[in-house]
């Protein structure tokens, strides 16, 4: 076959799309926190630093969640402050994930202004995630949600298991719709709904977007979260684009999902995402060759070739 | 991460999309002319038989071409006959490529009953394939097509480079329409859009197919033929459906992209294609299941994993 010599999708705006698409970039914190490899601090700072370069404005920093359970994110209380004292960093917004008010209380003590919160869709989730039922999740959020917006921080709200769920199967709308409403309610500022199995397809997408939008979540307030799994990712983002979604998340590389792992329940690749929305004409900020120059930086780190298609056909053009 | 206990998507209809879509299964004569390695003819005629067996209704079986430049393929006098005769396969379309009249003669001699094509939407592309200009190609088609139709056989027409070429860059969509006539005009029963090199994106799709339904060419003869180069077929398949396209190409298991290969110029999954287009409730026929097990069976003979994600989560369930 032909080795593409394009280095730039050709830009053909499609109807009723958005003008510009708020990239929130997961790959230093869901992507590494996936990975077996283990990063040194260091070299997590300069990943970011070279993510906000290639133009990422939404960069989540790290986890504060107990070493025990995330490992790769152990060493939060030191890369925090190597990355917020980054003057190439001043315009970029770091949030990082607190599981709770001790996780708060860490993520405040070095001056995070932006948090989020990781909630879950289904009740087999919250019990296997947080050994709690959902009601309770919620309860422990609300004190971490309130307290944050009394610091003035911004506040995310995740939800995993929108679609299905390992254990129950699909997830119904108004499920997610009442943990939505209670997230926003308590004081969350936008929310993420995540297809944490990847198993969702685009109608499904337009459908739950729809049953939020009538329920009185306003859609300004959701971005999405695909998971590659399935290989629907892209597909998942161009409906939720057409239903009025403006910010995406997305992981640099395809961080966390290793092509050799014996399931890539993978992130959908930042790199990917760019290639579809530049060819969408939908701004996003991103100098793509920048990007995909940190995710072959990080790869080699790793050890390991990215799982990102994009990544590969552009880092082998010549 | 979680291990997905989900066999299906949950079937979710979007508005504005057919009830139902024919697979193009290319995965036997795309696909393994892609592949490094040569599958014994035995192997193939069994692959064949299990693609017929999990649904598939449409399987390209092979090219009478020359051997020279298709070694991967050069056994198709011997292929053909077996899958001929099979009586599983007596209601299964098995159209075959010919590049020439000497091809089309090898074809009509055993019994071929539907043949294609292979031109270029780009003078780069023609030289580079045919060593030939576009026009001398398709003067080249003429009597191919001709005759093949005074045999009563089906025709279909591809057309490599419809959206970006590694030579020329974007392709302007006059130059697709005037391949396109000219292949109906001389008598092709359909079309292949190709998208060779995977650089198009959503918008550009659905662009170009308005052009050509403006233009006199009806929807229904077009098909698409997507790449997942930059991770986009199936997000270009979505808003080829969203523009009235019922028929779509895709290879079982990825074949013809493999993972570990420099670039993964791959075709679109047929699995990954079949989880979306169920999870949208559009009918197809194919039994996922045995699909996926069927292209698990040719990973094995082809000593690498698949390439496509569906085969690789529903593969690896338990």
């Amino acid at each position: 076959m032909i080795t593409p010599a394009l280095g730039l999708p050709m830009a053909v705006p499609a109807q009723g799309l958005p003008a510009t698409v708020r990239i929130h970039e997961v790959g230093a914190r869901d992507g590494l926190q996936n990975e077996k490899a283990t990063v040194p601090t260091e070299t997590k700072a300069e990943f970011i630093r070279r993510l906000a370069d290639a133009g990422l404005t939404t960069i989540e920093a790290t986890s504060f969640v107990h070493p025990k359970w995330v490992p790769q994110l152990a060493d939060a209380e030191h890369l925090f402050p190597l990355v917020r004292d980054l003057t190439d960093l001043s315009d970029t917004a770091l949030p990082v994930l607190v599981p709770n008010e001790r996780g708060l209380d860490r993520a405040l003590t070095l001056g995070a202004s932006r948090i989020a919160v990781f909630a879950s869709a289904t009740e087999s989730f919250a019990k296997a995630n947080l050994n709690r039922t959902l009601d309770e999740a919620l309860a422990m959020f609300e004190p971490v949600v309130e307290r944050a917006r009394g610091q003035r921080a911004h506040v995310r709200g995740y939800l995993s298991m929108c679609f299905g769920d390992p254990w129950e199967g699909p997830v119904p709308f108004p499920q997610v719709v009442r943990v939505c409403k209670a997230l926003l309610d308590m004081g969350c500022d936008e929310l993420s709904l995540g297809d944490t199995i990847g198993v969702a397809t685009p109608g499904h997408v337009g459908a739950l977007l729809s049953a939020l939008n009538e329920a009185g979540v306003p859609t300004h307030t959701v971005g999405v979260h695909f998971h590659d799994t399935y290989g629907q990712a892209l597909a998942n983002t161009l409906a939720a684009l057409q239903h009025g979604v403006t910010t995406v998340d997305a992981s640099a590389g395809g961080l966390g999902g290793c092509p050799f792992a014996k399931s890539a329940t993978g992130n959908l690749a930042t790199e990917d995402l760019v290639w579809m929305l530049h060819g969408l004409g939908i701004d996003t900020g991103v100098d793509l060759d920048r990007l995909v120059a940190t995710s072959v930086w990080m790869a080699e780190r790793l050890r390991r070739p990215s799982p990102s298609r994009t990544v590969r056909a552009l880092s082998h053009k010549e």
